[in-house]
């Protein structure tokens, strides 16, 4: 069909379609604004909209909400995701803890290409926001820090999770929550309130590796349920482990995995609770990367359909405000007076004035503002570094599509072994996390998980190239 | 002997010794400085330093360092000490958790008169001078908080905490050191280090009470060993225990002891590590009222006597500096990797702001100067609530006499149940600490913690008397 017997939506659409060809629109560009478009080429606006449903439908361009449209990466050119591996599940010992340690202590060297840890770049937080709170803060109640604070921390940080909980199915007492000290205290303080020494604690296969390090620091073993990447946990072999191995509690991230990237559907979570409380296993759900899915709705938690109490939920901010705040929480159900208790134990209560500020910060509206922006940012990141392991890395190597947080999870071909990657990545100056920390039992050996937390640059692109070149050796 | 006839230096005390009998100078005021009564009296100085001499021999006032001489209790009318009760030491399994839990919700009521919560007056923090520190770094560091700190703590922080560490007789690396979340987790990540569920632990009796929920959350016993009110644990009853119960860790607070209030001198100090080095037994040293010791040179720690590195010595900034900061550190000395990594399992790491903030301070030299006039202000404090104590209190009350710290160890007529009498004073608005709650094995019945950290004022006076009017019901 010659170019002047095209309907004029395709005309423009051809031309959007040409310019990402060539180059001159990007991966997670955004491109022309209805309106911009509209006054540039002088058509109607139903015109640019047919024009970008086109391209939409056609796997060019994708819909960010409240953000426009942006180029996407072709549907032709999407590596494969990862597969699901059955695998058995026995209680295990953890076995990789030096390994685990050797990790821990590298990825997060500041003069490393930032691969490794998952963490956002710092300019990514809303520091000037949070600081002018804090100056507030001081001038205005000077004596902000001069108290112990209440083991459960201070209540108007609690009021405010209360108030958002509508977000994500529940709807809170302040008096049902605990602060902590960032995630990994929520993490203990559940453990730790439902499960002794020696009791099996069953969880995802991948797990985010720190589970593995608390499980092993408090004398319990890990079963590995075989979990898809896409679709979460096999409730059925969840429902054999449970019977056959007398699981204690149960772990599991629902939205935005850490490193699979899921968030599994209302469906899934109701079974699961379904499941747990049929069976009186608490049920640890770990929340932390729930505010940073990509969809303009916010996910519902599992906790939205526990109706006995049996889900632990944890959360925090550190994944999406201020690391260094370590202010994270847990609602723990029935378990509310010992994990209470254990707070005070473990570290008496969090500190004051990061509670204060992330108060305020949520209170005038500046917090789901905020991450309204951080989401687009962090999808369209994730997606760019997608494409670009598309490109450097060997035939062969499958992807996950995260569908939140800021992590790729990345199968090589087999022949290559993702700590000697690792290692080799490291004397390059490049931080990376091999996968078989995610596992207790050792699996995942040509796995990698890739943070996306930092604006994609050239150097960036250096490191991923390069790392796809050390896979070939 | 007639006045007239008087040295000129008694004619001088006595009338110092009148103003202090009728009341003029009170318990814990200062007197005229020596050159301000050396003019007010056309004396020369050295009469007024035999007249301050023999005031102070004859024990109505006391020198207190860099700040002049103050009034102090009579001999005459000191109450006297509790005495060293003997007692069988058994492993026990923590039998108060119930109580503890009750006592630890009540004692941080803001709303109650506070002699329950060992934590000074928020006036008598710097806030002031935090608060410019916390503003300045907002403004010259903006993203202080947006980055995931190593487990071990903020390097500025650490560093400051080696170098202050000469003063007690110690020479840390700040690579010794790991920041924690208050002396809570720096308690919890020492035991957790060296004991494991069922293990044995020895202490004090009394010992501060949350190690015992400490212990009894992680699964081990509490052995308590004989202890003096003014001299420590009895050293031949620890190796006797060491020798009969395999113990695996000792618990100890060798300055400002809560709530005995006593510092131990240096050949203890000595004799405690030697004793647990040759059983190889860690020693795990409470420093946190190290600062705030009321002698004029900062007391040594048992730690400065380690040299096999078995002395986890642990202190914090919250008795002394901002509770709602919760920066604590550990040094664990051989123990050091397994603290790390437990850090980074139980917090991560902590949080970074108040980190900053401190190191500032230390650095600038405000802290040293600023804990010299907090340490003049506790002991005088101390000694006021003491005497009202001895005035309110029924005949056959005993008081410790604490070099340090701001608590009061009140053993009461036998008759007394400290139990009744905490819940009555709840009931009347006050917030004391039963005595048993600081023992395993529910001892101390009769006795009662009192916490001088407020500033003495009339209200504190009536809350004093009302308790004394309830001891007598």
């Amino acid at each position: 069909m010659e170019q002047s017997k095209l309907p004029l939506y395709l005309k423009v659409a051809r031309q959007i379609e040409g310019q990402i060809r060539k180059g001159a629109l990007r991966v997670g560009d955004k491109v022309p604004s209805i309106r911009g478009l509209q006054r540039q080429q002088g058509v109607s606006v139903s015109t640019v909209l047919q024009a970008y449903f086109w391209l939409e439908n056609q796997g060019w361009i994708e819909p960010r909400p409240q953000s426009g449209f942006y180029v996407r990466m072709p549907f032709s050119q999407l590596a494969p995701e990862p597969e699901f591996q059955r695998s058995r599940s026995v209680p295990t010992e953890i076995g990789v803890g030096d390994l685990l340690n050797e990790v821990v202590n590298s990825i997060g060297d500041p003069e490393k290409a930032p691969l490794g840890a998952a963490a956002a770049c710092p300019s990514l937080y809303p520091n000037q926001k949070l600081n002018r709170i804090i100056q507030r803060i001081t001038r205005e109640n000077p004596a902000h820090s001069s108290r112990y604070d209440f083991a459960m921390g201070i209540e108007m940080l609690r009021r405010q999770i209360a108030r958002r909980s509508i977000l994500y199915g529940c709807n809170f007492s302040p008096n049902e929550l605990v602060v902590t000290c960032g995630g990994m205290e929520a993490l203990n303080l559940g453990l730790r309130a439902v499960a002794r020494p020696g009791d099996v604690i069953a969880m995802e296969s991948p797990t985010y590796f720190a589970v593995l390090q608390i499980i092993e620091s408090l004398g319990m073993k890990a079963i590995e349920i075989p979990t898809h990447p896409r679709c979460g946990m096999d409730l059925n072999a969840l429902e054999g482990a449970i019977r056959k191995h007398r699981v204690r509690a149960c772990i599991s991230m629902t939205n935005g995995h850490n490193p699979l990237g899921y968030v599994l559907d209302d469906g899934y979570k109701r079974n699961l609770v379904a499941l747990v409380t049929k069976h009186s296993v608490p049920l640890i759900e770990d929340d932390i990367y729930g505010d940073i899915t990509f969809s303009s709705n916010r996910p519902k938690t599992a906790k939205a359909f526990d109706t006995e109490g049996f889900v632990l939920l944890c959360s925090s901010f550190s994944k999406v405000l201020a690391p260094g705040f370590r202010v994270g929480w847990i609602q723990p159900g029935r378990f509310l007076d010992t994990v209470t208790r254990l707070k005070f134990i473990n570290t008496l209560s969090s500190p004051s004035l990061p509670q204060v500020a992330v108060a305020e910060f949520i209170e005038c509206g500046g917090y789901d503002r905020y991450l309204r922006g951080l989401r687009t940012a962090l999808a369209n990141q994730t997606q760019v570094f997608s494409q670009a392991i598309a490109k450097y890395f060997p035939e062969g190597t499958k992807i996950s599509r995260p569908a939140g947080g800021y992590v790729l999870w990345v199968e090589l071909p087999a022949s290559v072994d993702s700590l000697k990657l690792y290692r080799a990545a490291l004397a390059k100056g490049i931080s990376i996390v091999p996968g078989m920390i995610f596992s207790a039992s050792g699996r995942f050996r040509n796995h990698i998980r890739i943070s996306c937390g930092y604006p994609w640059d050239d150097s960036l692109e250096r490191a991923v190239m390069t790392l796809g070149n050390l896979c070939g050796l």
